[in-house]
């Protein structure tokens, strides 16, 4: 799908929600977990649960590899389910690769083409030449670890060169690569709310993959406060907090829940903005 | 497998040959790739013909995952043909993964468990909480990349902090990870060879696995000079150069003839630094 077909769906749900599908064996309810294709059940009905409410899915695909060639068919079928169902939500594969040349188009193909994500997230530790070839597929959307909500983010994305920190590096040169003005998003984590209002002077038309609302500690206001632009410009995504809502047989009317409580949120700010 | 496991083949095999086994349905032999199984077919001959040269064997994930289910059924052939037929050599998950928490222990688990493999490349970026999760497993091996072999090295490894360069932060701070004294080795591309005089000097007695001699340009010679230390330390990867040096009927002995030939440049390392 397009920018344009995410920003009008955007408008159209007003909301910006991303659920993050992290389907963990050990978490799910019991009734499911020990039913026949427990993740792609799960995820399945996740999704019928929330889609009112989301512009976005992101399986967390190390909990689908994980389970081996299971794990893949489950995979396969829950982007699939998503792509039948609900041809107008953005999917992201959240598979943070980061690979060079060759290898870099086999993973692209694997995402983009073997199982038609619409997006995969990527790691720049490898520069350039690691990221231009998921660029290359025009169709598909790039989605580049900037500033990520974990603790571990402190170690290298805060190295200082000349005042600039590594993250604010990425952002910078990897605006000059190939295809990344139309095709290149961003991940910065929601527990960086204060660094949005740089980033957003770096990349201020940018669309940026925002974790960490919720169980990590992040807040939606803080995020939308800093990093709204005048096209939204955000996804912000939640895992935990929507799909574990509940554990029990109410897990689906949880997430539900749980997801129109986000939107709600979300179209305030919408509203705020001048978005629609 | 342990650290003196590997040393000892080392010193028996007289070598440090890692062979890379990108297998690209493309690049095959044309008999291979129009029979069945191509993917497990071709690594399986690769390793047969290679197996006396080689302490160790590196799929690229990449390749196979780019098959979907297919790839995985060929990569988990290929890792059980592997850990059947030659228990003693070193396996390696060429994945660069990179991600946190519970995510990271999923990836964990699915290469050191699921697939039985030894050790497994990962990517820095996101610091320490991405790569502690693959350290607490000690039986296994962490790769993490510090200064790559592509162009794309010089785009942010280079980035300069107080005179330390970030692969130098990354080898400095990694040092000081639970579980990193004894498990973790790292990625050093053989292009860099000049810079692993330094490398050797923060981090002296780790083992560094090195692409990029051949093809893309690294010299052995410069690398085994360099980065030798005295219980060998290095793992020296060729793919391209052996798994395609022919492509026709006579692969085998094309695979066997080259990586010969580097056994026997490594064998005069070894000798002349006494690692015997």
């Amino acid at each position: 799908m397009t920018q344009s077909q995410l920003i009008a769906q955007i408008k159209k749900k007003q909301s910006f929600l991303c659920v993050g599908l992290d389907a963990d064996l050990d978490k799910l309810p019991r009734h499911i977990a020990e039913g026949p294709e427990p993740l792609f059940h799960f995820c399945r009905k996740i999704i019928d649960a929330t889609a009112p409410f989301a512009v976005a899915y992101k399986p967390n695909i190390a909990f689908f590899e994980a389970y081996g060639i299971e794990g893949w068919q489950a995979l396969e079928k829950t982007i699939s389910y998503l792509n039948t169902n609900y041809p107008e939500v953005f999917t992201i594969a959240d598979a943070k690769r980061g690979d060079i040349g060759n290898t870099a188009t086999r993973y692209a193909k694997a995402f983009f083409e073997q199982l038609a994500f619409d997006a995969i997230t990527v790691a720049p530790y490898m520069g350039k030449d690691s990221v231009e070839p998921f660029l290359a597929f025009e169709n598909n959307y790039t989605i580049l670890l900037a500033l990520t909500s974990n603790q571990g983010a402190e170690d290298f994305q805060y190295h200082t060169q000349d005042g600039e920190r590594l993250f604010e590096t990425v952002l910078q040169r990897s605006q000059s690569w190939s295809g990344a003005k139309e095709r290149l998003f961003y991940v910065v984590g929601a527990t960086q709310a204060e660094a949005l209002t740089d980033i957003r002077k770096q990349v201020p038309n940018a669309f940026l993959l925002v974790p960490g609302v919720g169980a990590q500690g992040g807040s939606l206001d803080a995020v939308a406060h800093y990093g709204l632009n005048d096209q939204c410009g955000l996804l912000v995504n939640s895992s935990r907090g929507i799909i574990y809502a509940s554990q029990g047989e109410d897990f689906e009317s949880a997430a539900k829940d749980a997801a129109e409580e986000l939107q709600l949120q979300m179209k305030k700010w919408l509203t705020k903005k001048g978005i629609f």
